[in-house]
């Protein structure tokens, strides 16, 4: 069986390349989740530190695909989760109760997704578990100790948070398959992360070995996503993907001590406060300078200076908002035609 | 006519997907450029700040490339050029002389690289003048001022030096590609660099846009390379490319105040002064401890330790010492395979 025949025994509905939005806290919420799965695609809601709200969007969800429910009797979208400070036992109930169809466990060590990938198959046998890791490394420990339904590689282009030092998918994705393959476990699926935004980044991605490709940056300008209007604009405004991002622990630290490990930074839109860290200006007055622009902004509020937009270095092809079935359709039909042409692409001049 | 088509114009004896050699200065002599052009690529000789030297190189070249004369005259390869620092006039009378097929221009500002190219289009019109840059900015810039032959874009995996912040050419190349369309110079073909080193990438590379791909850290385990056995070893060795290689500018600082534009640092393998810099050991006495280790090194040199080992986040995927010859044929055929499986590539399990 091929890795996508695999997905698609638990994913029924999906259509291929199998499009992904990537589980942002807040911002990817039932509304878009929904849209993404109706595309086609694998709609995921966003880890909600809060098991009320979370419980909220998963009924949400629930009631909205209720003409979609997939044989096995799971809901037809992924849960993002960020495993770091959070207890596997006080959240089983939830995937007990709703049992989605994937859970993407990020940010925590092999023995931590290993608590939650138990605790998660013992309440719901027919939830995929899907891990994300951002080095060769962590995807073999990963692999070995969690035997994860697939892995999803993070390339360090990704906005939001991640490895604060890593390659991107170009590298990632082949040492990863390579060092599975060697390990003898070639059959976990590897879904690519990370500055893919349009069809050419998903056809790429394939052609690394990807068996899904995640989109996060492209889908901030989805009318289904949870954003304030300005950050929107921010997101359409940015141009020059690698100049205009950054990767930093200032974009949490400026809210107080980070509770982030260090292995783990973010990317944003370039702000004032990663000028002033870049600038060698010590923390403590980041810190004093970001409350009083906050402060300032009260009146009119200049996101670029004070917010944190977390965004992938693909932001500079994110040119419009549109709803979230548009893009899904569009990228995954741009991604077909190019892989369709294959050896003979070639731009015409 | 196609960007391919074009490029094929003036190599004539390139075969598709074109594989270049990056011109990696003091290890891509002739040797190796020989060895790449002759295997259907295009080689290319790194850049070395002496002209005698340089002259040696060309002229080895030449010689063993007399039956593939190509009907223009020129000399059937490329030569690298580092442009900050360097006055063009003292090199020109050698680009006269040789008149190589290419000549890919580096780390300048674009109106360095326009001294550069009209210099070289003066006495060598039919030399083609490729432009290297590492941002959508730049690129742009670089296209209107010089209109380049091609522009290289280099992303943020690639080993050696380059932009201290970047994007990897997973987004890098399309938005070049569609900004350069927006301004009526989508004919300027885009050549990939940057975290590639086999056919996987090379695919990759392709569906983004490109009509030729760079592979350095590949060729530095390339028996015709011109690197210290311990240098090739550590490459060989060296795994999980994304953490055992780093961006830094501690690696020419070591040296001496570093002659580089700040806009530029450089990857390498993770070593001992990097380490020291990570921990927030203040310059001076990086450097003391630097020099230490290299007078201990004299008796038994540890290159992981006190060497610069400049690598790309590929480096975990060159696990063995090869003819430059069998890594062109091999990564062309692999990348050809998979771009004619196209939309039905799915890896078996």
């Amino acid at each position: 069986m091929t890795h996508i025949q695999q997905i698609k025994q638990y994913l029924p509905w999906a259509q291929t390349p199998l499009i992904i939005n990537a589980p942002m806290s807040g911002a990817a919420t039932s509304k878009l989740a929904v849209a993404v799965t109706r595309a086609g695609g694998l709609g995921h809601i966003g880890f909600l530190d809060d098991k009320k709200m979370l419980n909220t969007e998963l009924e949400k969800a629930k009631r909205q695909l209720s003409d979609m429910a997939v044989t096995n009797g799971t809901l037809p979208i992924g849960v993002g989760v960020i495993v770091f400070g959070s207890p596997v036992s006080q959240w089983l109930s939830l995937f007990a109760a709703y049992k989605p169809a994937v859970v993407w466990l990020s940010f925590g060590t092999s023995r931590e997704f290993q608590g939650w990938t138990e605790g998660i198959r013992g309440v719901s046998p027919d939830t995929k578990i899907w891990i994300q890791v951002g080095s060769v490394a962590a995807a073999l420990d990963t692999a070995r100790v969690c035997q994860p339904d697939a892995l999803v590689l993070q390339g360090n282009d990704a906005g939001g948070h991640g490895h604060a030092s890593g390659a991107s998918i170009i590298s990632l994705l082949p040492e990863v398959s390579d060092v599975l393959c060697k390990h003898r476990m070639s059959r976990i699926p590897l879904i690519a992360a990370g500055g893919i935004v349009e069809g050419r980044g998903v056809a790429a991605a394939i052609m690394l070995g990807a068996a899904g490709v995640v989109m996060g940056t492209r889908f901030l300008a989805a009318e289904e996503t949870n954003l304030p209007p300005e950050y929107r604009e921010a997101i359409i405004n940015a141009v020059d993907g690698g100049v205009s991002t950054v990767r930093s622990r200032v974009f949490d630290e400026t809210w107080g001590p980070s509770p982030w490990p260090v292995l783990y930074d973010g990317r944003c839109l370039r702000n004032a406060s990663y000028d002033d860290v870049a600038a060698g200006i010590p923390m403590q007055e980041v810190v004093r300078r970001f409350h009083l622009r906050l402060r300032k902004g009260q009146e009119e509020l200049d996101i670029k200076d004070s917010g944190s937009v977390w965004a992938g270095t693909g932001v500079g092809l994110v040119k419009k908002v549109e709803d979230a079935a548009s893009i899904v359709n569009q990228v995954r039909l741009e991604a077909a035609r190019r892989l369709e042409k294959g050896t003979s692409l070639d731009t015409h001049v």
